[in-house]
């Protein structure tokens, strides 16, 4: 199997967080571009070298300070023209999310599938936003699109659903799939808190930023719920289609009573397909302790996955963090070189 | 893609489930030989219509009862002769477990391999005590060897650690692989009932056998820690090599002394890796009601993996069931399919 030449879109923290894998694991492939908004853009089709970039990285450098580059090298391309004038095999896309647009990743994720190359990408924006359309173009053009780390980091939802469930109808899919948020109603029926008190240690801890509006009203979650009626259930839907209530008026009150009388709030993000119609949900639930999600404490995510072959299944395991979201893109890198 | 031929050994409830669930599903794959000691054989190079064998078999008919078979059909072949003259793609081992010998499946599977078919099976036995030898005649031979059925029937274990955890690590796993002794902890808990009466109620349910040996002593989950052991750490231990203690000698006052400090018995089979040297158990474990594991009730099973790069994920579902360990050997069939 010949080697294949990635390109990276984006070297944030998951960024890094693949470069320290693939320096780790070295599998079969040759890292020929990075490109960054912030920290410039580098095309070396001899390929760059791992560990000399990250320890640039790691000292706060820039892409743009690597001076070991081949005389066949160009720094200073945009994310597109990079794209374009790569000519790699598999495009990581690694920015940072926007839900209202979609880009510039939805932009670059096209050019790359236009180019013919495989996609995987953790941006949560082109994959809640135009996951059908995107997906059709990468079908047009042969080659795989694959968004693991959209949903539960690395944690495996959609690689599961399309191997380990293969054959079998995936009907309904309902979890955890916001850690802060979970972390706070932990806090609030453990500790006893009241949800500001629990919002301010998520803040403190950086679990929740600064405005935690995303987390904390649900639309992180719904983004999710979205991206999994889409792309499992094999829906067409969008994000104003799904009613969206966050845990933010759940009172210290509310969490006790509800312990009480033996259940415990989870916001559960759901969606479901009957009669080919979707119907998804982000809201607070009530379980039962002797539900699967019930027992899922702190920033931990999990999904229940109901199949009409399997019954239910139910998947638990982190949902963010830098190498579990840069192992996100490595699976799915994994995936492409081990299935062409 | 051309359409697989399809050999099934041994069609009990695993193999009548494995028919309803093709039938249901219509892969593009062709049935052309049935083998069962006690039900007759039949190999049609033509094809076996589904639907009228099934018919057959649910009104306790035999193999040996269809009528509709082409004149190049041949009647009355054992299982070894079936394998080798039917010129099959994929051989589906689904005879019962004889975890002392491991045969007769194992013979089946060594002569399926030598043709050159792909090989799933549901049966403990070969993949307990020779999961390396045949993995390597598999590998020797250009064929794939899947066992996806041998542990928790249809919920992904092995196709989870194969694709969905492809390049990262895993030192351990660690979980509920019984159902019958996890129902009998559960009532003993909730119910009150000591462990006697527990198990005749597993009994009455069909959960537990007749001598029930075989779950309560460990020895079920024992089978399962030795292939979870070979296939997915990679090791070579055979089941002598693990200490094993079932659930029979925990009372009612060792399971509520538990409940009153917080904790929770439960069954485990364990496997880790640590410098290439396996350490593997079973054992009942009093986990903290926090353990993903401590929440498992009833008779669904779970698994903990412990991986390098994204810590612990847990998978639970179901442990047995005649269309969910259907289910495993159709989910290899379609790996083979999907991935030619």
């Amino acid at each position: 199997m010949n080697e294949k030449k990635l390109v990276m879109i984006g070297c944030g923290t998951v960024g890094q967080g693949l470069l320290e894998i693939i320096e780790d694991k070295t599998p079969n492939i040759k890292l020929i571009a990075i490109s960054d908004k912030l920290k410039g853009s580098l095309l070396d089709p001899k390929g760059i070298d791992i560990p000399y970039m990250l320890g640039i990285l790691d000292n706060d450098g820039k892409v743009d300070d690597y001076d070991k580059a081949s005389d066949k090298a160009i720094t200073g391309l945009d994310a597109i023209e990079t794209i374009k004038k790569s000519n790699g095999d598999i495009m990581a896309e690694m920015t940072y999310t926007d839900i209202e647009t979609g880009e510039p990743a939805t932009s670059h994720i096209k050019a790359a599938l236009k180019q013919g190359m495989h996609v995987t990408t953790s941006n949560k924006g082109p994959a809640a936003l135009y996951y059908t359309k995107l997906q059709k173009l990468a079908s047009d053009n042969g080659v795989k699109l694959f968004i693991e780390g959209t949903v539960m980091s690395g944690t495996p939802i959609f690689n599961l659903a399309r191997e380990c469930f293969a054959g079998s109808k995936i009907t309904e899919v309902s979890g955890i799939l916001n850690g802060t948020t979970n972390y706070i109603l932990s806090k609030m029926e453990n500790e006893g808190w009241d949800y500001k008190d629990a919002l301010k240690k998520a803040q403190e801890l950086g679990y929740a930023e600064a405005d935690p509006t995303a987390d904390v009203e649900g639309h992180d979650a719904l983004a999710k719920v979205v991206i999994l009626s889409n792309c499992i259930l094999g829906g067409n839907i969008k994000p104003e289609d799904v009613p969206c209530e966050g845990i933010n008026n759940i009172t210290l009150e509310d969490v006790n009573e509800a312990a009480e009388n033996g259940m415990r709030y989870k916001l559960l993000g759901s969606t479901k397909i009957e009669e080919d119609k979707i119907t998804a949900s982000v809201k607070p639930v009530k379980l039962e302790l002797s539900n699967p999600l019930a027992g899922v404490g702190g920033a931990t995510n999990a999904l229940t996955f109901k199949t009409d072959l399997l019954g239910e299944v139910t998947i638990q395991g982190p949902g963010a963090g830098k190498i579990e979201t840069g192992y996100s893109i490595f699976v799915d890198i994994m995936s492409i070189l081990n299935h062409e």
